[in-house]
């Protein structure tokens, strides 16, 4: 049988021994739990950052994948936990928009973690990773039905980074989701639902830049060029050949991004 | 058969080759490892960092584990390679302190490494992670039985970052054994013994600010305000909801931390 | 049967989705891979600092291990994929000198990557990590022959970092290979060719620094005294004890390193 494999997402960083007790706790319940960690270098609270790098990362994963998220500034509060079954994968994390983007473009059921028999006790009131999350995606993994841990909720919380609103007949404002380690920004502007839009010319606004030539790769654009790429994310994204567009725009995760296209 | 774990904590940080060398080296002696990175971001030659994560991680790992720790100033002098039964676990590091935290807490039995039939050959001078702490490491996984490494020994070295020491009859100077991620500074002050005595109300300075409020969860504290929290580590933290404590302290891993109680 | 091993080499940061993605391919592909980081922080497009990085790490691998490399800077642009069969393991890299150190001390055999079956469809122009670095290695570690993803080449891009030039009879110019985490400073000066030169005396220049002293560990030199050490990595390393030597030489990795023997 196929290994159970569980993603880990979470703004913990590397330095602390959050993510390894983490792990404890998950292979303690599912010792042959494939273990993989997508990132921890979520910045400190990022909602948006956390939801981008979940739905970057699942896709490239067999099903039955148990991906556990936690970027949880409300942890201790009342803010709920939830767990999602989408494109045949199992999601677990705090209800707070941070799994946004999955549901954007999934077909999904949601529901509240509830059942406490399946946490680790005492929870404690500041690390629901280690006490709530790991546990759920360890039982998960080894196979519990998710009907065990809650009822189905309908009205899970949504933030605005999901897509650009509209703002006139052919403009749009959107954001930046990510300024990944190369200094490429990545909008939030679908080759889906834009692709095709920017084909006959557009201009990408972002603080005082404005950006007007297409490119399909690093290499066609000329060093310090700035240049828009259907990037391998699925969304456009603001580069420059062996160089940062984020610094040399001077802008990053979560600034808005204005296109008109013609 | 369960896979045998095996966890790593070192200061070698993420970028160099070090602890892709030292997997190797695991998992050429024992293939079906499941290895675990509790931490490799210690600061440089920090042992009472490296001491109190691997205190905090092991506890949530299960029996039979080998804790393979390498915070080691002192690599290639005369200092000794231990080893450590406690809690059902084993513990590999060289004998600085660095398993202090763990020798406090539980009942253990202290070995010296000195088999050299289970170190890489030749030893390097200035890398023991890779020639004598992976392979012990990896022979323990394995199933080779402590008593094949070395004699017990009785004197490990201890140091006084352990616990506060008394400083009048309500009072205590402790440190800050670590700063997170967010900022959250934890001192060495145990929930187990100054849970009770903070209840009734308390001074805990640090450098030139003094703390007096205790809170439950961090969302229970107004933005910007300090508060003490037990936390998830069993140990008084000081933090700031959605902030860094330690940036408005100006404190640091090791600074000074002063508690009264009334 | 021995689980596969595969290792990962990159320039993708811990932050971003790029390596779990990777390790997603990975896993749907051959489920039972054991994945070993070995780091993802080269410096962005230092092909130097991967070759370095790989070729200390793969030594400590048992046979058969498939070594994943990506240090692209070119990607999308005409640059060759290749696959390295050397000491008993596979090697699979962009051709642009990243795979150097290992072709340059090991027999080996290369191969152009042109079998478009193996590949993640559609192939992204920006991220052949994810459609083509990872299932290739993935297929590897499968136990898909070589011969099965192209043919034999024999001009394999190599760089001037693989070793010093001569300068003068009793003179070679060489690099800084890496600055390592401790500021130790690793230079291209082999201890196999030049460990036996420096016994009888010599003077290694980087930038306005002059060292003459050799040492065996780091804990012989005084606190602040800069000396030469031959390294766990095979190469004379400058370091200084528990103090940053490419701090005080203000050197980093490429910078040059003159030695002359007497």
């Amino acid at each position: 049988m196929r290994k159970p494999i569980l993603t880990l997402t979470t703004d913990f960083g590397l330095s602390d021994h959050y993510v390894g007790a983490m792990k404890g706790v998950i292979l303690g319940i599912c010792p042959q739990a494939h273990i993989v960690d997508i990132s921890h270098e979520i910045a400190p609270f990022a909602i948006s950052e956390g939801a981008f790098t979940v739905a970057q990362a699942y896709r490239c994963f067999p099903k039955s994948t148990a991906n556990v998220v936690v970027v949880d500034p409300g942890v201790g509060s009342a803010r709920r936990p939830i767990l999602v079954e989408a494109a045949g994968q199992y999601f677990v994390a705090p209800d707070n928009g941070v799994l946004g983007l999955v549901l954007a473009e999934q077909q999904h059921k949601v529901r509240l973690i509830a059942n406490e028999r399946y946490f680790r006790k005492p929870v404690s009131q500041t690390f629901h990773g280690r006490d709530i999350f790991a546990p759920v995606g360890a039982q998960l993994a080894l196979g519990v039905r998710p009907v065990k841990f809650g009822k189905v909720i309908h009205d899970p919380i949504r933030l605005d980074f999901e897509k650009p609103r509209p703002n006139g007949r052919r403009s749009w404002v959107g954001r930046i989701l990510k300024v990944d380690r190369f200094g490429n920004c990545i909008t939030n502007f679908h080759e889906r639902e834009f692709g095709e839009l920017v084909q006959k010319g557009f201009t990408l606004a972002i603080g005082m830049t404005e950006i007007e030539r297409l490119a399909r790769t690093y290499a066609e654009a000329k060093p310090g060029d700035l240049c828009v790429i259907a990037g391998s994310s699925g969304y456009l994204e603001v580069s420059v050949n062996q160089g940062s567009a984020a610094r040399q725009m001077g802008c990053q995760t979560g600034s808005l991004a204005e296109l008109t296209v013609w």
